[in-house]
């Protein structure tokens, strides 16, 4: 995952542009991505596939000195910036600035993706250094007709019900938002190809909501497959984790997430639907579509949309975490299904190897009669787990054995 | 509204009698009233419409003088007393005689309709006057064949869904209860005229209790197109709103009552059907009927049902403040409508200029996302705007927005 | 109820044995019992009903003393004990060997129907006895071919749906647990017979659990008459109620049940199925049968499962009334119906001499309009009193008052 960030996070990633395309390219290399392009102009819905943007080189000269280079830094200019070449008064040059006081030295992260303006990102820090009356501005960008790219690998499983799982890839020279939660989805993706699953699970690399909505808009065929989705980002920086539910609130992916970080976690938050972070579940979960989406990061951060979300704030460790958690909730999800019982009466556990003795074990006993009574056909394995706030994996094993002995067979995977 | 209450107040309005008639004719001079006339005697459901209350003339007399009259106050004899004429000794007079020891300058207001007997109310005060043994008591009062009248002020609408708005007329020489309400009523009868409307609005104009039974009773074909009914009394006293609710308690009225109420007043109260004050509504809302009707007044206050109810309890400006929240929950109810979408995924906003960026306005950028996202035609805007916890007008501006650019359609007023 | 008790409660009653068997006799000569047998290995759903357990003689020797012996107490060997004749070490004798040393002078009561071992049990304090290194155990038990016994006396009633009350009858030498729950279902029996009712009640004693599952299995087709159960046990120690909720939880007959308890004692406990005590409402309100049954009992008390259960702990006035409590119940239950007004609008109640004045019962006039509110046809009797809080008697009353002059129909027993 470290050397995918190290690899790709000082590229200038946008909508369409070079830099996105580079980088999807190198995932390609690590997994078998297949590329959706959909041109600019594309009507989607009610959004349009915007134009490719081309940025050569740009500066802001103050006399003789340039004193703002985008060479230094990819933030230096807005994305999408229009392009400029002319002279302005400091008067109309603060007005294309942007800095962020409360953070004197980072260079903060804009975006004027549909308002057409130029603009430039600095330091605040650095304010202090333009004292002339006059500058030069020159922004050497243009916009062509290109393609819009999203990246997509499908995990085939027993059944074409779909599981899908988004991060965007479109911030640049950032690190733990966006690119993160890229690292950790192409892991999870590599790890679960090494077995089969009963879900299909298709992973979607994205800039982020256009990609989503492009993609859906071009794909329509595909929404009714899609049960539940996961959107990853902002996996890395020293904060609990925020589990954002989905737009139902209450599916039984929230519930399964919400039971895994409980019981792997020592401490995480919950929000309601878009009351966390938004990012492209407002697209999946969103009107006339509406997957259940949960977004799982680690928001806020304090070097959120600044050129200090560099590999410093994030660690190896907590990336691991977060992908530990979602394979976790795939790992319940993919396993679990409905037990219905074929026996009448409660079961003569000792003739079948189930009995515990209440004087040995009163809590397990207690909880094999629970789970007992458990056996109608109305309720998973997971909702069993969940109920008595017990180890899945236990009533997992214990479950199965009475299938092993036909007490139960199974109604259906939920 | 005051000239009204000035000029009908001590009018000894009853049931079916000479003062009630005179005071619906003023009224109907007012607005353009029109009288239901039901004959003593006819049955109407469980009930029998009473005779009409004549009475001329009614005094006790202690040895020359007249210590109680009538004339000087109708509330001295009891409503619906029976005649008599005969001297009794003071035993069997106080078993007569009504008083109330917490308000010892007041008259009560005592009513026998149904318990045929005779009675005087007097001020407990004045209780020390009667010293002798033998009194002479005259009341010349008789019953006969009348009608029992019900005033009724249609507006028709577009729809021929009914709003029925009730206050009754049958408190004599009271002014909050009940005159007050009427006064209420007109003046927004007359207010509304001047508008269209998609809901048809009756007023009606009653004898408490079996005037709204004899109306029903006697126009069952006209209860189906009941949508909801507002009950309104003592609108004019020193005491904070109290809103009761409709027997099923939770209805778009009661929510919208709330609504207006929360969004308008520094407090109120609010209790369930018939936990705050008993009128009509147990008729219009009761059994066999069924029509969901809230009751606004400003119950309790210690003048209640005596003398003391008289113009110097109430202020305009009371009364203002009521009939505004009624036309409020009216004006609400009234252009109430579900949008449902016509768009998929999120909208584009600033394509349709309907974007607010979140780095201006964070608050009304995400409100208008939660907006976005709740119009899949199962919310009415007054739904979302309870929802949100924000003001009506706003929601219906911005969606009225939507609904000029064809991205919602009306699905139904509602 | 107490002379039942002193004559059975020595014997050493068990599941198939002789013990069992002269109990269910002598209560044949109370109340007319219809015996259900069914023999030793007949397959019952998951379960085999066990041999018949005889045992003769059973004694420890320590040298020359017999310091242990069955005649003493029942209690000394397990029960279903297998047969023994040998010389044993001390530390294999301690292998068999159970006590209970948080109840030093007492025999514990130990069974083990379906483990196959022999074993006994004593007083922890006698342990010191036990001096030597070599010891003669012997048990002269054996196992035959019987037939499991279970007792049944049915009330029949007008309607087939059957109330189903359950105690079981196989606890050796105890009182509390289980003979004292026999005495009191006996006694309401009796109680019951001289009445017709509603309902069918079938009164079933059973050896636990086994005795429960060969009854319904061998019986499957009277199951879906069952409509309600009631299990009863421990009804004499000094201690509060418990309230077993019933599997569902909150059928009519817990809330009917927490009505009573509410309204008779001054404390009880209330907990859901399984976590209070569990019994043969695990066969009854289990799998594939799923009648509801509460339990109702006296759980805990130090005595519980020790030969300290006996005569001494118990006293007539809690088990009268324990009893009193079911007959509350099942009295509800058998006359609570639900009414259906036939009247329109609120009743004219002083023409139907149903009338009280607010101005001299405030609280009854309350309550009657609420009555009458509660007449469309949806909630019983019971359900009105329950919702009014107040008291079922007086409701009936009324409500019997209503149906007298025909403003209600009886729609349904519920």
């Amino acid at each position: 995952m470290m050397t995918l960030i190290e690899d790709l996070w000082m590229k200038n990633r946008s909508l369409v542009n070079d830099g996105y395309d580079e980088a999807l390219n190198y995932i390609g290399n690590i997994i078998d991505l297949k590329i959706h392009e959909i041109p600019s102009g594309t009507e989607c819905w009610t959004w349009i596939v915007p134009e490719k943007w081309v940025i050569n080189e740009a500066y802001i000269m103050c006399g003789e000195r340039k004193i703002v280079d985008f060479k230094e830094h990819p933030l230096h200019v807005i994305s999408y910036s229009l392009p400029v070449d002319k002279e302005v008064s400091k008067e109309e040059l603060l007005k294309h600035l942007h800095w962020r006081e409360d953070r004197p030295n980072a260079i903060p992260f804009e975006f004027k993706y549909y308002e057409r303006d130029w603009g430039f990102c600095i330091q605040h820090s650095r304010l202090t250094e333009f004292t002339e009356d006059k500058y030069k501005v020159f922004i050497n960008s243009k916009f062509e007709k290109g393609t819009l790219k999203v990246g997509d690998f499908t995990l085939k499983g027993e059944s074409d019900e779909t599981i899908v799982l988004v991060a965007h890839l479109c911030h640049p020279a950032q690190v733990n938002d966006d690119l993160a939660g890229i690292a950790v989805l192409v892991d999870i993706a590599k790890e679960m190809s090494k077995a089969r699953h009963h879900y299909t699970y298709k992973f979607l690399l994205v800039p982020e909501t256009i990609g989503s909505v492009a993609y859906l808009s071009q794909n329509e065929d595909i929404i009714p497959k899609l049960k539940y989705g996961i959107f990853v980002e902002m996996p890395g920086n020293d904060n609990i984790h925020a589990l954002q539910l989905t737009r139902q609130g209450n599916t039984r992916l929230d519930r399964l997430a919400r039971y895994v970080m409980k019981g792997n976690l020592s401490d995480f938050r919950e929000g309601a639907f878009r009351q966390v972070v938004g990012n492209d579940e407002m697209v999946f979960n969103g009107p006339g579509v509406n997957v259940p989406m949960i977004s799982i990061s680690r928001y806020p951060y304090p070097e959120y949309h600044t050129s200090d979300d560099n590999p410093g704030i994030i660690t190896k460790e907590r990336l691991e975490e977060t992908k530990g958690l979602i394979l976790k909730i795939i790992g319940i999800l993919d396993r679990d299904y409905v037990p219905q019982r074929t026996f009448k009466g409660p079961i003569f556990l000792s003739r079948y190897g189930l009995w515990v003795d209440w004087r040995v074990d009163p809590e397990l006993n207690n909880n094999l009669e629970l789970i007992m009574l458990s056996l109608e056909g109305d309720e998973s394995i997971f909702d069993i787990a969940e109920k008595l706030d017990t180890d899945f994996e236990v009533v997992y094993d214990y479950i199965n054995k009475f299938l092993s002995k036909g007490l139960v067979v199974k109604r259906s995977q939920c």
